[in-house]
């Protein structure tokens, strides 16, 4: 929430029309919101952190999306940017050696980390506000600026898409730093986002002594076992590859009681959506049945997911033109098919796709102190200014 | 049948009146019964091997029960004998040691062996009706010999007792030689024998082809392995033993094929009617749950049961007065209540008692040569006459 | 040790001699003790919480157990009592039906409870040294008394055991209070208690990317999920019950991280010390195999453990005498054989029983408000007084 | 071994020299071969079934390979062909729909088809041979013809390429009909076979009475049953596909008994050599650790094997060029790198590439009346002559 409105309070003054909260995100196809005490929680800490209480009003249910709209008025096509802005639950390193702990940068909340360059995407964002606002009256049509929450976990981008954000787009761009691209390199299109499920998995028994009264206690904790050992049995598919993983079970109150209730949380990851689709009804065939067998209730909960993408060969084109004119790249690469994690944004392509738009995913390659997701993570800054450029001469080159 | 048609004629020529066939075995309660072609062709090997067709004809369907009475037409008590008849798929020991071998009665049928001393048991039944026939004018009401096929496997008594050959019973003695009872002992009640459920359980699947169609199989052999290893977790109950087993697994028809059929062979067992009930039904909801998980059909057929059962105290000291009068009998016990295996004549005991009437399960100690089902199994063939002494002296005192 | 310092104070205002902490017991035989963090923590509550420091001081590394011995100098037999003290982490009830939070004393440490009796066993034993103190002149030989830490979980009487407190003993009383024993009745010899083991597992594998490099990982969430199913499917045993729980499993530190870390409780039983070994021994051969399995390693670590245990007849008959003569007990049983929970007195009783002495665990019966362990679990208090001249009797008797 | 003889009596008419049987079969790398007593019969069968006798002496032992070169005496290349010869246990279908019934060269052997087409493999082998034999008064340097047995189940090659049948080879071309590719079409260098592992496992435990001695089992059942989830949730390999499969599951000899032996036939199978390596070595990870959960023995043996190979695109242009200038053929692809089966032809091509030589493996394709391995598979017989024809020509082009 204290992300979301320094952003707010940032575009507004620069001019951009704000959609926050629940105007941008649909409460339906959100995943994996904290709950209501935790965001209440949330909410007085970042007014006492230092959030203007005006801007901060917005993002107060936990719906902490924006999209920023400069209109031109003059006639020509809306172009869209995804920024996303959320941090990871890690401890950033106070090593000597780790530049933003040197420099006086490092996060000073515990346990939340920019470990995956989501910072620097949104200071790249707020760049290329800064220089459409100063150059608004050479640019046509709309510029949209979306600014997403929830990007890991695959949680965001779904419930911004069912809020129609991106329904009047022409042209979308979303991009990221790093993932291993040469610091320098610019890849316009890169493919091969994997579709994601992300499920939480509650079983719900019946508690008894185990020693006492072994028969009347119905297992959640077998019943959990027993399903995490056949989801991973799920057959491969021969038509791409799939990915499943149980990364969590948490079962059980006590050594001597048979316990009643047990979580797992589960992934599930194919080459395309329909390869997803299959291993997600795989695994809730197993689950239905592990439940069954023990004669234990149980819940699916949906906290996380992503489609499959494929860029739109031309829009990528612009960019590798943009890219290959721009004195701070090195090297542009108009498509890049192999293999790779998963990305909601998939979701704003999708949609735009379906409604005859463009859209792509690009890579502004940089120096990486460490890995994504690592506690020493850090990016080369330079980056940051050669997307601004890029991006910002897209939107003359789209017009 | 062949057994059955010979002890039918023999039946016949001492004066009994012959119940046979399906008149003496329900068809909706048999288990386990062999098919049509197997039926069929055992017919024929037993009219190919010395069984006279006359008396074969009411087994011919493979119903082999036999109710013989003979009836005094004096007043008095009805009284009833169990005798089983069937024998093991064992091949009989052709060691020189083996005193049927050296003696010449060794088996002749492959793969079929009396190695539980059913065939001293129908001696003993035989003997009996011998001395019943010989002294009827010395005795009252009727006696009833029951001549139960498939005892192995539990199969046979229940068909029998639902078709209600014991409802005119008010004394019902079941014998069995050996037993680890040592030679020349006598147990009037034997109690403690595991109330026990014969599963057989198919499961049917999709076939496909592992390496390159794998997501189109609905794996059978995977749903067995889980439902195996789910049904040995069954808890124990706290109020008694309990056993399981899954005995056989066969799945599958081809390395690169995933299974599209298993077959497992499963026994439950409990210290009483109710425990057993409770672990069948335990097992059955693994069984469900196994198949939703992969998708696959499912089928459970009872091939055999049995239930626990309590000797009658008053009927059993009869007996024990008896064996302590014989003088073939060293030592007599009235009741062993330790736990035992499991015998269907339990269902006759179940049947007469909840009818008012009075039931045990009596022991002849033998000495063995062999275990029971072991392929050098034997008997001190002495033990039938003082079964057969015994067994009489108690229609005597009975009336 | 707030406990342990204030029964150890009122010990030595009666005159008895007193041995304390790594005196009483054996550091190598302490299972499951809290780490030396919480054992310090736990230190400076007591000191904040008005435990005298003079007598907090002996229990300060977290042997909390004590012997306090009365030598009347008088030639004679050693009896010796042994009483529980530990509590359990519950929450008492703060509803007005639960009379110690009407009566204003229920617990004030949140998250424990004396939710199975120990206070009123710890009660007990003080009002029994009372007597003994002020009838010291008229007994003879030397009275122990052995406060024990630790029995939830069965972790602390092994320990005093090997610290040889009970070597010179010749007659051993424990005593628990209600377990479903009606008000006002006495079992002179509760026997039927299981052996039991309490095991903690821990498999520690390698983390991977599930989506990344899934093959790089070493799952120890599946080989703990797999160690859990086989561990229940560990067979019965011919000679006697068995129990098996995995009570708690917990596994694995993020949705798409390949668990590198899973922890699960187990506790297994037998009827007696050898079956309760049989079903240890297959345990470990499961986790072992699990372990092999996905390439990760392992530690048990066994954190509770009680033997099985039979009273001697003779003494129990001299407290059935007591009890049969005491104005407050209606009922007296001298043995009871059902079957039992566990209980960790057993591993004082076999040592005695070992060295020629004799041994009993006796049962005062009480009205429960709610059963042992529940967060309304209440006694009546007058069980006490008669539990205190019960034993106090039984000494007399015994010299 | 009849197929055997027949080839070996025609190439040894057209004056190719012969090498048999084990002159070019490592017995060492010879996998799941029938054992002694089933090769005695088969020979016996063959003896009456029309073998000539001397040609069927090499192959006594099993051992069909043949090896028939024919040397020009001129400088030149070593050219070799791979032909396969072996049927499956498939009965032939007698639909008169069937074409091969129709025209009466249906299988007569029950249970034994060539549903894969390896009959035609053999007719276009001894074609090329009758070419070759015709003209080779016009050819350079040796041509080598390698009639392979036990392509499927893919266990003959490798014995083959250890007896160093293929160590002065230069030029190799195998060669299949059929597997998708349209009538009249061509693939020069058919890449992306699997690599690929068949595993027999046996368990080993010991029986016991599950009713009257659980605890003195070792149930082999239970350590297959295990082993089998868990071989299907071996992780997913980030470098490339794999597959799994456990076809076939087979263990217990009755209901009643602890299940002493149970075997599994399973597959693995990878995108490349070292992801099948790694499969393989997870599955016997699990085995291993399943037997010891359960305290059984194991053996592991490997019946089949196959690597993984890319065709030599030089040596497939050769084939292409041919292909393209054959009336026979219509159109004619270079190279397919889609993702295939299994082929043990790969053992050849990585011995000949790795000492230096080139390998191809082209595909013929053909309309089929019904898929490979199915009962009423049949081709079109002309693509036999394209495909001698065109082999013909490659030899000469390649001198």
């Amino acid at each position: 929430m204290r992300t979301a409105s320094i952003v707010a309070s940032i575009l507004d003054e620069l001019g951009f029309q704000l959609e926050m909260g629940k105007q941008v995100m649909s409460a339906d196809y959100c995943m994996g919101k904290p709950n209501k005490e935790d965001t209440e929680a949330h909410y007085q800490w970042a007014l006492e952190n230092g959030a203007k209480k005006e801007y901060l009003e917005p993002f107060k249910d936990g719906y902490t999306g924006i999209v920023a709209t400069l209109d031109t008025k003059k006639e020509g096509q809306t172009i869209a940017f995804r920024v996303d802005m959320d941090a990871l639950p890690i401890n950033e390193s106070e090593a000597d050696s780790h530049f933003p702990q040197k420099e006086g940068f490092r996060s000073t909340v515990p346990n939340q980390m920019h470990a995956c360059g989501h910072d620097a995407h949104t200071t790249i964002g707020l760049g290329l506000a800064t220089l459409i606002a100063e150059n608004k009256d050479s640019l046509k049509g709309k510029i949209k600026l979306i600014f997403q929450p929830a990007e890991e976990g695959t949680r965001g981008a779904r419930s911004m898409a069912q809020a129609k954000v991106v329904d009047d787009v022409d042209y979308f761009i979303a991009s990221h730093v790093g993932t291993g691209v040469p610091d320098g390199h610019f890849v316009a299109s890169k493919n091969g986002f994997l579709a994601t499920s992300k499920l939480d998995i509650t079983f719900k028994g019946v508690a008894s002594h185990a020693g006492g009264n072994p028969e009347e206690g119905k297992n959640a904790l077998l019943a959990a076992a027993s399903a995490a050992l056949n989801i991973y049995a799920i057959p491969r598919h021969s038509e791409g590859a799939t990915r499943i993983n149980v990364g969590e079970m948490h079962a059980g109150s006590g050594r001597n009681i048979i316990a009643d209730r047990a979580v797992l949380k589960v992934e599930t990851r194919g080459e395309n959506t329909k390869i997803n689709e299959y291993v997600k009804a795989q695994a809730e065939a197993v689950i239905a049945g592990s439940a069954q067998m023990y004669g234990v209730d149980y819940e699916i909960q949906t906290v996380g997911e992503a489609v499959s993408a494929q860029g739109s060969t031309e829009l990528a084109a612009v960019l590798h033109a943009c890219a290959e004119e721009s004195p701070h790249i090195k090297k542009s690469i108009l498509e890049d098919d192999s293999p790779a994690g998963s990305e909601d944004a998939t979701f704003f392509m999708e949609r735009i796709q379906q409604n005859g738009g463009q859209a792509t995913y690009c890579i502004f390659g940089t120096e990486l102190a460490a890995g994504h997701h690592n506690e020493k993570f850090d990016i080369n800054e330079g980056t940051m200014l050669a997307a601004v450029k890029v991006l910002f001469e897209s939107i003359k080159k789209l017009h």
